[in-house]
C-alpha cells in the first residue's frame, strides 16, 4: 500500500504555539502498529470546558459511548469539565460490545490515577480496526509515563499519533483577542476516508486558552461543524467513531480575558470566527488528504431552494461514483452532475439548470453551453483543485461541500486491505 | 477499456420464442458506436396494451418525458395503447432542452409514418452520452426499413442493440397458463452502472401476448418492480433515463385467453408469479453486469422494524464503497457492514446485531463471534456470489437487495473516458 504524501497535501504546516493549561505526550504502545506512535495523552488544567460532537451512527464505538455520556452528565448538573484525553489509533473499540465498554472504563481509571482526576474527567477516542478487542491494559504504565513527560510543545507529534491512513499530520492554529487579550486556538484532526471504520475515521480535538463555558462551547461547536466537517464527504460512508472535542482551559483568564459564559455574548464573535476558520482549515485537510485523491473537489450550489436543499444536492454530487471518477479522469463530465442533481429528490428544473467547471460553463439551461469549448474545459481539469459550480435558478438557498476524486488506490488502500 | 465479458455473465442465455403480436428488427444508424447496431425498432400489432415505469430522477431525459406523457394520456380517457418502440443507444437525449424535445416528436412521427399509425402509439427509449444534441433525422429511412424488415425471432439481437458498456446481452423467457391457454413474456433489459447516464443507463421492456389491459399491466408492473429492478444498485447513481415498459398485446385471446382487466383478477396470480419471474431475472443480470464487478452481492437484513427500514439498511450496505471494495478484495470486513449499518439512520441495536458471510457467522450480538474461523470466513469469501446476511433482531421486517463489489475496472471504465 502506498504512503506517499497526498499531492494535494498543504505546502506548509504551521508552527504551533503553545497553549496555557494544555500540554501534550505521545508513545508507541503497540496497540496495533509497529514502529510508530500510537498513543496521546493531552492533559489539562483543572476547570477546563469541554465540549463535543460525534457520529450519527446507530452503531457507535465505545468511545464515542463513553464521551457522549460524560458531557450529559455535565449538562444535566453543571458545564462539563475534563482533565485528560486519551486517543489511540490502531483499534477503533468499535462493536466490542461489554468488553468495549469495559475497556473505555479501564482506559480512564488508569489515566485518572496517572492524573489524579475523576475518570469522569478523562475523555476517550479511538480509531482503527473495528470488531477487535483493545486491549487497555497496554496503558497501564504507559499513560503513567505520558503524564509525567507531557509538555506545551507536542503538536505536530500529537498530531501524527492519532493518523491511520492519513498520508499528512494535520494541524491548525489562530490567535485573536477575547476582549483586550490575546487567545490561541489549536487544532489537529485526523481522517481520510471520509470516515471508514475499519482503516480510518475523522476524529478532531480543538484547543483553546479562553475562559469560555461549557455550554457556550458546545454551541460554538454545533455551529461551527455545520459547515466545516459536517461538509466534507470522501466517500459517503460514516464511521462509528466521528469524534470532535473543544476543551477551553481559561488560562487566559489570569491575563484578563473576560470569561464567557454565553455562546451569544457579542465579545465571543471575533473568538468564534477564527475558531470556524479552524475548524474550516482541519476539515479541508481531511478532503485533500482523501484516500487515494489526487484532486480536492469543490462543489458550490446556488440558487436553491433552500440552504438544507443545496446542501443536500452538493452531497448527492459529491458522492456519486460516476462523478468522482470522471473528476480522477480530468473529464468535464457534467451529464454525471446533472445525473446526480436529478437524484437529490430536490427542486430541480432541468431547463434552469448552469453548470461550470473552475469558471468555465459548460452547461446552461438545460443543455450544453452554445460557449463550450472542449479544450478550454480539458485544460481546467488539469488543476489539482476542481470547483463545480451548479446554478439552479430556482430561489436564493447556497451551499458549498468539499470532496476528492475516486481513483484506483482509493480502491487499493480499500480493497487490497485483507484483515 | 475492457469490454471482456463478465465473469458474473449468466452460462446460458434462453432460447427466446416468439411473442404472437411482436416484431423486432435492428440496424446500425450511427448514432454513435460504430461498426454495431444501435436501433431497436418493435412493432406491436394494433390493441396491444402499454405500462411503464421511470426513473425517480428530477432531471429525466427526453424520451422519459415523451412516454409518461403518453401514459398519462392513456389513463385520462382509455387504457393506454402502443404499436411501437424505437430504442436507441449511443445517445441519450437527456439535458439536451427544446432541441431533446423536437428529436423525440420527430422519433414518433417517423415511426408513425413508417407504420401506419399514430405518433401517440409510438415509446421511446435512449441511452448513451448526455447533453449531446440526438440527430433524429438519421431515422428517417432506417425505421421505414426496419418496418419492413421485423420479425418475431431476433430476441437477441434487439437486447445487443440497446447494450452500451453492458458485456453480456440480457434476456429472460417465462411461458404460464392464463386461464386455461398458454402465454408467453419475454423481456430484454440493459444496464451496467446500476445507472449512469454517461454510458449506462437502465432500461428494460417486458412483452406478453396476454390480454391484459393498460391499468393491470400498469398495477403488476407497479408490483413487480418493488422487489425486483428497485432492489438492484450498482452504484447508487440514478439515471435520467431508466425506463421499464410492458407491453401486452392479446393476441392469445385468439387461442381462448381470457381478457383480464384488474390486477385482483384471481386468474392472473399464475402470470403475476411468472411476471415477476421475469423482471426478477432482468435485475439479477444488471448487478451481475455491474461495470467491472467481479462478484454478485446479495444482502439480506432480517429483523428489522419493517420492511421498509430493512430496504434502506441493505441500500445503505449495497452501496457503501467501503463494504464494496472490501468484498472485491475477499475481505469478510463485517466492521463496514456495521458502519453502514449504522448510517442508514434505521433502527438498530449494535448489542443485538449478527452478520454472515455466505452462511459464514462473523458477528453476533454486538462482537466478533466467538467461533470466528478466519480460514472458514476466507474460503467462503473466495465463491463469486457472495450473500451478506444481517440480523438486527428488532422485528420482522426483512428485505433483500443484489449489488456487486466495486473494482479498480469500476475506475477504468468511468475515470479513464474522456468524453
Amino acid at each position: 500500500m502506498s504512503i506517499a504524501v497526498s499531492p494535494n497535501a498543504p505546502t506548509h504546516i504551521p508552527d504551533m504555539p503553545a497553549i496555557a493549561g494544555v500540554k501534550l505526550a505521545t508513545a508507541a504502545a503497540g496497540i496495533r502498529y509497529k514502529g510508530r506512535t500510537d498513543v496521546l495523552l493531552a492533559v489539562m488544567d483543572k476547570g477546563t470546558a469541554v465540549a463535543g460532537v460525534f457520529t450519527q451512527s446507530k452503531c457507535p464505538s465505545a468511545p464515542v459511548e463513553w464521551c457522549r455520556a460524560k458531557l450529559a452528565r455535565g449538562k444535566s448538573s453543571k458545564a462539563g469539565f475534563a482533565r485528560a484525553l486519551v486517543v489511540n489509533s490502531g483499534n477503533a473499540n468499535a462493536f466490542t460490545g461489554k468488553t468495549g465498554r469495559q475497556a473505555t472504563t479501564l482506559t480512564a481509571s488508569i489515566a485518572a490515577r496517572a492524573l489524579g482526576c475523576s475518570p469522569h474527567e478523562v475523555f476517550l477516542a479511538s480509531t482503527g480496526v473495528i470488531g477487535e478487542p483493545l486491549d487497555a491494559s497496554k496503558f497501564n504504565g504507559v499513560l503513567a509515563t505520558l503524564a509525567e513527560r507531557a509538555a506545551p510543545g507536542e503538536w505536530i507529534n500529537a498530531a501524527k499519533a492519532i493518523m491511520t491512513t492519513d498520508t499528512f499530520p494535520k494541524v491548525a492554529t489562530a490567535t485573536v483577542k477575547l476582549g483586550k487579550t490575546r487567545v490561541t486556538i489549536n487544532g489537529m484532526a485526523k481522517g481520510a476516508g471520509m470516515i471508514m471504520p475499519d482503516m480510518a475515521t475523522m476524529l478532531a480535538f480543538v484547543f483553546t486558552d479562553a475562559p469560555i463555558a461549557a455550554g457556550a462551547l458546545q454551541s460554538l461547536l454545533k455551529g461551527g461543524v455545520e459547515d466545516t466537517f459536517n461538509a466534507v464527504t470522501i466517500d459517503g460512508d460514516t464511521s462509528t467513531s466521528d469524534t470532535l472535542l473543544a476543551f477551553a482551559t481559561g488560562a487566559a483568564a489570569a491575563s484578563g480575558a473576560p470569561k464567557i459564559s454565553r455562546a451569544g455574548d457579542p465579545r465571543l464573535k471575533p473568538f468564534a470566527k477564527a475558531f470556524r476558520a479552524v475548524l474550516a482549515d482541519l476539515a479541508e485537510q481531511v478532503a485533500r488528504d482523501g484516500e487515494g485523491a489526487r484532486k480536492l473537489v469543490e462543489i458550490i450550489v446556488e440558487g436553491a431552494t433552500s440552504k438544507k436543499s443545496a446542501r443536500r444536492i452538493a452531497i448527492s454530487v459529491a458522492n456519486s461514483p460516476l462523478v468522482k471518477t470522471a473528476i480522477a479522469g480530468e473529464d468535464a463530465n457534467w451529464g454525471r452532475v446533472v445525473m446526480a442533481v436529478g437524484k437529490a429528490g430536490e427542486p430541480a428544473n432541468r431547463d434552469r439548470l448552469s453548470i461550470s467547471f473552475n469558471g468555465v460553463r459548460v452547461a446552461s439551461r438545460g443543455a450544453r453551453d452554445p460557449s463550450y469549448d472542449e479544450a478550454e474545459v480539458s485544460s481546467a481539469m488539469k488543476n489539482p483543485k476542481i470547483q463545480i459550480r451548479i446554478a439552479l435558478g430556482l430561489g436564493k438557498g447556497r451551499d458549498r461541500v468539499l470532496t476528492c476524486d475516486l481513483t484506483r488506490e482509493y480502491i487499493a488502500i480499500n480493497g487490497d486491505y485483507r484483515s
